[in-house]
């Protein structure tokens, strides 16, 4: 088959790799219907992470079950799944509490790398979820996102306490927190302030339900968000970014007794103890448990109350993926959809 | 009247003070009825804080009013009445969701200092607590826990997430820590851990509902945690320090998705953000917002039900108020109490 690996900084390569194959008898084989680039593909992508060897790439993933191995006994081959970026028993006590993507048996996701044609899936029963039937065409790219940016923009939304009636912060107006945007308003949030300079993803933020849009950076956008919330700050904020920068301004944002959702990978940020400690701020988050909300997604989507497919901008054949790494990177594009042919 | 002064590093004297005085129609005046000494108060006594002048010492009171400004109207001359180290208004949105150590009227709670004969406490209505009555003698030291150091453990308990059949983490042996204990027994946890050296305080914890005693500290008290929860860890961590140890101590003690809550303020402490995305732990802490719980614990207090006056080991003449600073600075003692001839 051929599939995408990842050789270093800006260097995506599309190429020939050894057809994934059942190595453990829970996994699965299945075949892409859609893939995507994720914003955390680019940390490598500019250099930031270090790559020890290539690697292959994606684990954002939708497709067909082609093959099961012996002790899969839920998932069956031709169904259309939804996976994550981890793969999780859904057993332990750890999986049960909700938290998935800490599975005591976490595995990779993908770890043959979903910007393929085909994927190994590790834990199939645990991991996937089929949908009622095979899906009509143009919900692929929602059902896409449920696999890990919507999945991790509801976790965000989720660890932020929204509650109905809530005013709802968003710091980084990427997929992530464009989808956050969508969640925060499906959990009943009464305003949603985006902080975002883009036009386009501005655009985005208010069809998803954003009531407010805030330009400034940094302490002038929290003094933006204190305006607008009578001196108090938010009831939560949905950190998408993964900066210091972007969670100080967070953590600042909040009201006392209010909750920072994060879900950017921490990238050198110190969390500073005094001012958190005065801050009465909740915080929580890390790699979204997206398995936990999956079911719920996919009911959403495929009864067509939300359309989270819509961060995708740009929509590239499979083979053309580094175009759309080069299109997430120049930010020409929120998200790049990949269509295997 | 007498009261104490802080000079500087171990420097506390008791000496004679201006009569508090009504000064905003808001205030009220209270006659100790006893005082002590607050873990926090160590902090400048060791120099760790710097103090810029002479400072009044003491925020943790109960006494009996004898004044009140014009403007109070709840609080009545001759009630006994329990504040806490915030005067706060008890009305505005933050205080009404809890918060009361953020109210956006926040003021020091015993600004002239409580170990002292006579405090002046502003926004007497919103801060203060009448008893039922006027309490027994021997009720008065569990009272005046509640104006602090039960506040605060029981915030850090709430913080921490406490649910009934919760294996919850303590990390302090201080009476912040033990009354932690006493605060997640009463919230219906089934095991309680406590990290702690000293026989008295292990006693005394297990007295107050510990089940577990761990004596190691760093990364060897965290794994012997792990090996009493199945490698888990606990549900909810205590963290009654506010060093950079007891903190990483606190979140690897916690599991995926169990949450810490720090009460200790925060020394030097920074949180490593990478360390702590993967750790999927719920963060809350801060200044105990004491004032929502006294209602509670005062009728805890005075039905009998629990006995966290038992912190005090030591017991003085508010005059010798310098030997109670120096036992607990020794750790001779766990917590002084302090009675106004």
């Amino acid at each position: 088959m051929k599939g995408t690996v990842m050789y270093g900084p800006r260097d995506v390569r599309f190429e020939e790799r050894p057809d994934p194959k059942i190595i453990e008898p829970t996994d699965a084989i299945i075949k892409l219907s859609a893939a995507c680039v994720c914003g955390s593909d680019l940390w490598p992508y500019r250099g930031i992470d270090e790559l020890k060897q290539p690697m292959p790439m994606g684990h954002e993933y939708v497709g067909i079950v082609q093959e099961v191995g012996s002790q899969v006994k839920h998932i069956k081959p031709g169904q259309f799944v939804v996976g994550s970026f981890f793969a999780s028993d859904n057993t332990c006590e750890i999986c049960q509490s909700g938290y998935h993507s800490s599975c005591v048996n976490r595995q990779p996701g993908a770890p043959t790398g979903a910007q393929a044609e085909y994927a190994r899936i590790p834990l199939a029963d645990g991991t996937l979820v089929p949908t009622p039937d095979l899906p009509p065409e143009d919900l692929i790219p929602s059902l896409l996102t449920a696999s890990d940016v919507l999945g991790t923009g509801w976790f965000a939304a989720d660890a932020a306490n929204v509650k109905p009636g809530a005013t709802v912060a968003v710091v980084g107006d990427g997929a992530v927190g464009l989808l956050g945007v969508l969640s925060a308003k499906q959990m009943g949030a009464e305003r949603i302030i985006v902080m975002s300079r883009h036009p386009d993803r501005q655009k985005l933020a208010l069809e998803f339900g954003a009531t407010d849009i805030v330009t400034e950076r940094g302490d002038e956008g929290v003094a933006h968000i204190k305006e607008l919330t009578d001196g108090l700050g938010a009831h939560s904020v949905i950190e998408a970014v993964g900066t210091q920068e972007a969670m100080m301004q967070s953590i600042r944002a909040a009201r006392p007794g209010g909750s920072v959702g994060f879900v950017g990978v921490l990238h050198g940020v110190e969390i500073p103890g005094w001012e958190f400690f005065f801050s009465h701020v909740h915080l929580h988050g890390g790699p979204a448990p997206v398995r936990r909300y999956l079911p719920h997604l996919i009911d959403l989507i495929w009864n067509r109350k939300i359309n989270p497919g819509k961060v995708f901008d740009l929509t590239l054949p499979l083979e053309q993926v580094a175009e759309g790494y080069r299109a997430m990177d120049e930010r020409r594009a929120i998200k790049a959809l990949l269509i295997p042919s």
